[in-house]
């Protein structure tokens, strides 16, 4: 049977990179050294370097290497949170930052919008004494794109507040200036097109000092996973647990195939993959794009309602090896989401634009 | 350069059908499936399956995958203990679950002994009121085993408590009646013989009532990640995240592998593998085994005190290819530490052993 192409908004299509990758680490004996090895820590270091240099990110910034973001949403409201933190709200995943504050038993505030929408970013609406501000750079249950703008702007009204940044489905084509947030985080299964298994954390001095504060303050920030431990360790270009060392690895490489290609190149052609792909969806007689503001529709997930059944436009795509992604939770069944990550070509996006248009 | 064997206690040696099934995975797409399509939900039932099959686990115990047995450390504080818990404190991954419960400011009592003997396992020290009990089943810094034996006279007095096993470098090797405890967790690093990055949690039914009973009191016991939820979703063969999908197929492959090979000739190979070990530490005029009890001793990691720097013999067995595990914290330059894990087999423990005794 022919492999078929994944347009899933994660997990989604491998980095076209990443089979010659898990050879060579095979060959290296990448999942069997000892993950306190020298040869472990210099992969570390060199997957550390990458993604700063890929993403600009300011050298004073830590990068860590967890599980998953949804790990990640966790500890930050363990290193960052005593009581008060305020979450933007508009999806699946926004929302669930702001549910694992009220599970963990404290007192969040947020700013809501429906499904599709961005709420009133407005600075003036978030309380004064707030220690995190969250947002997602992208939506990927609606794909709503964050301003970076707008982040910019609460940046400048909240100064002492941290900022935490959802960048799952975003990072690295969306363009964000890391020194303007604290806390930054994504999931490698989707822009970079990795096996699921590894979540990045990257976080800024203040962010660090926040954490010992709390822990100054005789308060539990976690154990071997409290922020200052795992700096302690990522100095060391170590981990304080055992970590999925081959995930690190592949990151590492396929950061560094997306440095040689360029991030300009891989942006460019996220934006004109993009605008095919709202093209299509709007020009199809059975399509609307979800986002209707265009300047807040995602560049790597466009989600579309359809007029029946969307199993009809993805069985029909799956019968021709292309699989596409149905609509989150309540929006399964009436709407389609398409991801065009960095793997996904100029071709194959054409390819997937011209199936559309004949159906 | 020739592949060198390692024969370090995890990460260790890959099982030797893991590329085989790497390569399927490549095939399958399995890294590139969306984690709660059918396809994945089939690996996870596989995997639970094959698992309980191959150590003979009570059908009605719910198998859950996480990031690591680290993880799974704080999962069970936050699930099962509201103030007591009581933890046998033999070597470093031992004493870490304590040093976990006191990170989190719970009130841990323990029962400790130096490094290399086991702690006095009368149940009668342990309090009444402890909710509960921990034991590693392989100290994997210093090769001493617990008796099984010991766990189920320490079940028969403490009726209530639930008692939580560390598998980590034992299981599937060591023969456990999983019906006499409640929560066991293993990394698959060991072993199993896989990259790392996968933890294992199986647990009872008394287990998952009592982590339903601390959210009743109204007690945080975490968010998606707390106990009731990921039993919720195993169910429908899925985690409450995006997890480590590769490995979860991974482990089911080499648990089926292990199944055809059948328990008992791996339990057999083990006993083997081990008694010549042991006597070559003992025979070697530079070498001591660590642990002087012989019942404690652990079958899949031997430990030995070497006269000199044990980097003589680490770098002597390098040089031919063969990687043997330095000892753990302050005991580096001063142990060996020698996994004889089920990919490990009977030909390449006796070739580590001829050179060991030419050294």
């Amino acid at each position: 049977m022919p492999k078929k192409i994944f347009f899933t908004p994660g997990p989604s299509a491998l980095y076209f990179t990443v089979e010659e990758h898990l050879k060579a680490a095979l060959k290296e004996q990448v999942m069997e050294i000892n993950h306190r090895s020298a040869q472990a820590e210099a992969y570390y270091r060199q997957t550390e370097e990458n993604l700063k240099a890929l993403m600009n990110i300011p050298a004073d910034y830590r990068v860590l290497f967890l599980s998953s973001a949804t790990e990640i949403w966790e500890r930050q409201l363990q290193n960052f949170v005593t009581q008060k933190s305020f979450h933007y709200c508009y999806g699946a995943f926004s929302n669930r930052f702001y549910d694992f504050a009220t599970d963990w038993k404290l007192s969040p505030e947020k700013a809501e919008a429906p499904f599709g929408q961005l709420p009133d970013t407005n600075p003036d609406l978030i309380p004064s004494d707030t220690e995190l501000i969250t947002m997602a750079l992208n939506e990927t249950s609606t794909g709503v794109a964050f301003p970076t703008e707008s982040i910019y702007t609460i940046r400048q009204k909240h100064k002492e507040a941290l900022i935490a940044v959802d960048g799952v489905s975003a990072l690295p084509v969306t363009d964000l200036n890391f020194s303007m947030v604290d806390s930054v985080y994504f999931s490698v299964q989707k822009c970079f097109g990795l096996p699921a298994g590894l979540g990045v954390w990257i976080v800024s001095p203040r962010a660090i000092e926040a954490a010992k504060s709390k822990l100054q303050s005789g308060q539990s920030i976690g154990s071997y996973m409290a922020l200052p431990n795992l700096v302690k360790n990522a100095e060391k270009g170590q981990t304080t647990y055992t970590a999925n060392v081959l995930g690190i690895y592949l990151l590492g490489r396929v950061a560094g195939d997306m440095l040689e290609k360029g991030i300009d190149t891989i942006r460019h052609e996220a934006r004109y993959k993009s605008a095919l792909l709202y093209h299509t969806l709007e020009q199809h007689p059975e399509l609307t794009p979800f986002v209707s503001e265009k300047h807040l529709r995602s560049q790597t997930v466009a989600v579309a309602n359809t007029s029946g059944s969307s199993s009809v436009i993805i069985d029909a795509l799956k019968a021709k090896g292309l699989v596409i992604g149905n609509g989150y939770g309540q929006y399964k069944g009436k709407q389609i989401r398409i991801a065009s990550f960095p793997t996904h070509s100029k071709e194959q996006i054409e390819l997937l634009a011209d199936l559309i248009n004949q159906l």
